[in-house]
């Protein structure tokens, strides 16, 4: 297990250095937009490191370990944060419950992966969201995907969006993307408001393949670095469409406007983010998932 | 018990109203300020009413009556709302089991109750919370409170404030102030940000009076009623010693990141926003207390 943990981390870092090369250079193609006068932004990255033995969180769990926050602040990304961890530790009696495995293994886990969110100037250009993860208790599975939020839906950028990540999902088994589009219905859906969050994508967890029968650790491995992969191919072409158009004012007070639901979403409902916080992680890598300015007029 | 509750509804609507009346006065008052040419702002009222059996909610709880909207967009306060509500029915069997008295009464209760969050254009006038509540299941009790959240802490604001509430405690019991400052101060906490989430005020829940072997009802009853008169008394003050000085775009700035913390804290952790959202509550009443503009850069 340790070299399958090895791994995977290390394809998480591949992929976030991938991810961040292909933003900046998205930053410097920019030639019209409200913002095209900005400097091209450039990634920050942030190392932190925890040990909650040293300092306990109040969340009851010990969490040990660290990750790396990259933020960029630029004219086409107003605010995009591409987070990597490696964390392991012990799950609270109460959080234990809650996760596969857990209780088994005296609330002992690892976990590793990747998280994106990106919110952009252009209210025509869409929103997204990416993460894919390792998580390791007596039981060991992958989980992740990705979802658009568009402010203005356009039925082009929905089913290229739709139609990459289907045949990403189609390489390894031809039940995934219908499971894991719908469930990514299910998961990003607001109650209160009985809207969904954007356009949907896919999602998935507690992807062992033993459960499948067929292909294992190196099955959903190799899974899970395709999603990331097609989100790297998928979402940029999808920003380059759309960044170099005007906006009026009327279509970023909408933005705003919607952006409250994706805060809403996220606070009120995403397992990403109370996992994260219940857990004692980093509150700042948690929470760069929130948009730089919204309204709730 | 039915006497009681249309007493305390009419409490309320009573409070509300004398509410409305004073801070329409003091958006007339306004003299100097960033914010000084916009007209003064008037209430606007919205019925509704629900009845879930008719459409029901999704989360198996159901709910009817309804309730009162009034919200101002003024020049003094930027975004206020005033929510009264009286509603009744019968709780979803897991949110059941969190209510005192309302498993062994088969999960019915009555709600009424008066919700205040004012977010105001000035970055030195402090931000302020009220609601004060009736609950009954197969029991009946009070809840409520007040608490201040400056974007610059003022001793002096700090200070008259907690006086009033201590004073109001004080005419009722002797024990009240130093239990339910603590019980504020623990509620109104961010854990994950290890903040509290203004200068505090006072909480109070599931004040039944025979548990304090003092007066019953009419002794509660008294004790709510005083603590919706010591906000109406204090809190314009407050606005008033601040409202008419000019401030910087450093000084907004920062106001709108410090409501980004008023906003986790309201989505993450407040019991009031879960039971309306848990409940099927009206999700723009519930969500009134979002601030109008926020920003996390």
């Amino acid at each position: 297990m340790t070299e399958k943990k090895d791994l995977a981390a290390a394809w998480f870092r591949e992929l976030r250095d991938s991810i961040c090369a292909e933003f900046e250079k998205i930053e410097d193609e920019l030639t019209g937009s409200n913002k095209a006068s900005l400097p091209p932004g450039r990634f920050e990255r942030t190392l932190w490191t925890r040990n909650s033995e040293d300092s306990p969180n109040e969340t009851g769990s010990v969490l040990k370990g660290g990750g790396e926050i990259s933020i960029l602040r630029g004219r086409v990304f107003e605010k995009i944060g591409v987070n990597i961890s490696t964390v392991h530790g012990q799950f609270s009696e109460a959080f234990a419950d809650k996760i596969p495995g857990a209780k088994d293994n005296d609330g002992a886990f690892w976990a590793g992966g990747i998280s994106l969110v990106a919110h952009m100037h252009s209210p025509l250009v869409p929103a997204v969201h990416m993460n894919t993860r390792m998580i390791v208790t007596s039981k060991s599975w992958f989980g992740g995907g990705a979802d658009l939020t568009p402010i203005f839906p356009n039925p082009a950028d929905t089913s290229a969006f739709h139609k990459a990540l289907k045949e990403c999902c189609d390489r390894h088994n031809p039940a995934y993307y219908e499971e894991y589009k719908n469930w990514c219905d299910r998961y990003f859906y607001l109650p209160h408001r009985k809207e969904t969050r954007g356009v949907g994508g896919i999602f998935y967890d507690y992807l062992e393949s033993s459960n499948h029968e067929n292909g294992g650790w190196e099955a959903d491995f190799a899974f899970t670095k395709d999603v990331g992969k097609t989100f790297l191919a998928i979402y940029p072409q999808i920003v380059r469409a759309h960044m170099n158009k005007s906006w009026t004012e009327d279509e970023r007070e909408f933005q705003l406007i919607r952006r409250g639901r994706y805060v809403e979403y996220n606070l009120l409902y995403d397992r990403g983010t109370q996992f994260g916080l219940q857990t004692g992680g980093n509150t700042e890598a948690i929470l760069m998932s929130m948009p730089p300015e919204v309204k709730w007029p």
